[in-house]
């Protein structure tokens, strides 16, 4: 009687276990970087897919914290279904260590040239959120609205590809293109790129991400402002380098770390 | 003792398999066109009314893979609901080949009259995205806003129902009106329907359901765009032809369907 | 050990069954009126929530298919939230038959005072839904979009609650307002309300439903098309009026009342 | 075999109700105030992040009913995840009575300072809402679009923290600050905070959330009813007063706090 029951609490727990998702998170890789990095990276996937920022394109990746010449990124895959599995490891001119037949993002240079040449860069988004690309098309220039996105006061400019390269497929598909958005890039927090999207950069994975999603919403913001048609207000460069980044967005990446891994 | 365990680990699993959706996915039935087919059929079906391109109208059809003279399209039901028991095999002239009872789309006259008139068409969608109709209507005109829909650079012509048959019911419900919209598609991509919605065909099923997600996003971003008030720099028609369908959207295709068959 | 089988397997029936909702549905309670109506008032309550028509306010009436000069509605509740248990029947004065202590919507006149002008209309939504009111607002005029809405050529008048009473607190909360709003409405499916919201009628809950969704994506599709700058080629008289009610909506409908009564 | 049965239906039993997240909701401390006011506090937080009003930030307190110079409100942490647990109790300096470890958030002087301002407030909101802060920025004026959100009428000033303070990093993260901003808001029920956000006040939860909700619609409404071009009929003063808050939002906030505490 008593194996009975003790049978029917396993399989309970289980069940119970498997309903709720928990051992569902995939085991870190052992590759060379921390594990919290790398869950931090398959979290930051996630968190773009569930935030809009992403949808089946655009990539995140994060600097090796155990050598600087190192980047970790997915293999070719959409943001919202990559695991720890899919994360390749990969030298700044954009060549998997160990591929593993598995195939790399053809914009993958963005990434690699940019830490090149920024080495305070610890973590890359490439995204084409809706929002964003009327004001990487348009003349009209992307501002502070509020203290959560003040990193814009300090510029983002516009890539134009035609000005780097002439006629292409728009794609920054090589370490030349590459080099020239990281150029346009320079010292900022993030670039637009005409007809394509956007490049957000930063000192962690948290306030890279926090940068990404409030890049939207300022966009949304603003274009909400213009629409009303009176005279807008926009943040004053002293309080935005004052505002800085408020937290390093840790409030949020707590919310968001929690919901996009389930727990 | 034993055979409890037994038949407790099997209703375990039952139950299991039965909430994670698995095993819950129709069986293909025996009609003649290759089973992946008819699966990615009922996948595109889900996949639209995921990404907001149908609500409870508008349709999706493939071209038999047998058959160059057939095509698929489920009876008359919301795409949202359409299993692989919906499928219907029709002719060229939109009669059903084996009905068993079920009624058809009163539109489908539009796939039908397309087959014909493009041998290179393999996929029809007919839609009404509401993000896509005030271009329908307007004077305004379509134009690519980035390379994830470059093929809007091919033109978008406006099929006007009352210039071909005068005062109707706006509906698409015989093959002289399907005719006469597959002569205003001409060799394009997509064609926007006045007072009505949109159709959009492709090569296959992947680009035609990638095509009718970037159509709806880039009318989105043209409309957010203009609201701006500032000039904007559309797709170069040249980078637009370098650009064409990035990946035949293979990646996103990829995410879409796992979500829409659940796994 | 047969007997624990077979007792195993009803439980586990049992817990599936609970999981996936089923038997879940409220029985419809001995009432006056014919249960597939009445499962059908309390799927429209649902639907019109899950389309954002209503939020915590706002309500729909059926008309009694036993007697005419009879309504049914939820007793004061969010829509969302109704059950069979909470249609109380109505007098088209608006007077609970037998209200068992639960309390009325304060605003119910709205709906008897329309049938009783209206002997044709068998449904009312009354709704606040955000899309609709800058037009009940608003010196520019709602106009059909597409053939879902042709129904907007009718007619939309504008309710202005001043007119009929001066300053109110502008609820239609008695009987002689909701004559003054049944005579603006006159023969037409649907008014807006100044500073307020909407109401939709039909000859059935199907339409009536129908009507309310798509004035809703009227409302939204022409805004956007506003916005465009251009100029706009609305629905054609004529083309609207052989449009009518495309198929009752009766296929969104099937779609929309399996998903809110989850089956 | 009995004892068999009834082992497995305490298992079934048990499976359900963690399955419906009955049991799972946190248990009220012992702290000086009352259960449901502190439920409700922990509901509110749960219904300002469901509808949109708070994201990652933001936050809402509740005045102690016990102690009119006390106030409830979370640890530093996101509106979504809050539980009872990580309520705090502070005095109007905004000092915890007993923090146990647990930080503030820096702007609750933004709480502490209209409590000591507004006898008649029970409960406040900071929020960051994107469809508010254009209003906040812009030169035009935020007006009552309908009787939900009639308290608009009294009038909702903007605060501009460099009047106050000169140059910030825009946060209210003292008392002075605060008691700028509560002497900015007066007698009214909201105000704006450029280049930030809004605070809302009033003298319960269910009508300070209900004010938060229906200020970010009316500002959705408004913007699109400006965009129409046309001239805009604002709820006359008189209309408005009436109006008041139509129930108190109840019906509202039992639909929001069941969905928000899953009962």
């Amino acid at each position: 009687m008593r194996r009975v029951l003790w049978a029917a609490s396993i399989l309970a727990a289980c069940l119970f276990l498997t309903a709720a998702g928990i051992g569902a998170q995939d085991p870190v890789p052992a590759v060379a970087a921390g594990a919290v990095l790398l869950e931090d990276l398959v979290a930051a996937n996630r968190i773009l897919a569930d935030q809009g920022i992403v949808d089946g394109y655009g990539h995140v990746s994060v600097r090796s914290d155990r050598n600087p010449n190192r980047y970790f990124i997915s293999r070719s895959l959409a943001p919202e279904l990559v695991t720890a599995d899919d994360l390749m490891e990969l030298d700044l001119d954009s060549n998997p260590i160990d591929a593993r037949g598995r195939n790399s993002y053809q914009e993958r240079f963005i990434h690699g040239e940019i830490y090149k040449a920024r080495p305070d860069v610890m973590a890359v988004v490439h995204m084409h959120a809706p929002a964003v690309i009327p004001f990487a098309s348009s003349s009209v220039v992307l501002k502070p609205m509020f203290h959560m996105s003040a990193f814009i006061a300090e510029g983002v400019p516009v890539f134009d590809i035609r000005e780097a390269a002439g006629i292409t497929d728009m794609l920054v598909s090589n370490s030349t293109l590459g080099a020239a958005l990281a150029r346009a890039l320079g010292s900022r927090p993030a670039a637009l790129m005409r007809g394509h999207g956007a490049v957000i950069v930063g000192p962690s994975l948290p306030i890279t991400v926090g940068r990404s999603v409030y890049l939207k919403t300022n966009a949304e913001m603003q274009a909400q402002a213009i629409m009303l048609g009176g005279t807008i207000k926009y943040l004053d460069p002293e309080e935005a380098r004052k505002a800085g980044t408020p937290d390093g967005y840790q409030r949020a990446w707590t919310l968001w770390r929690r919901k996009a891994l389930g727990r």
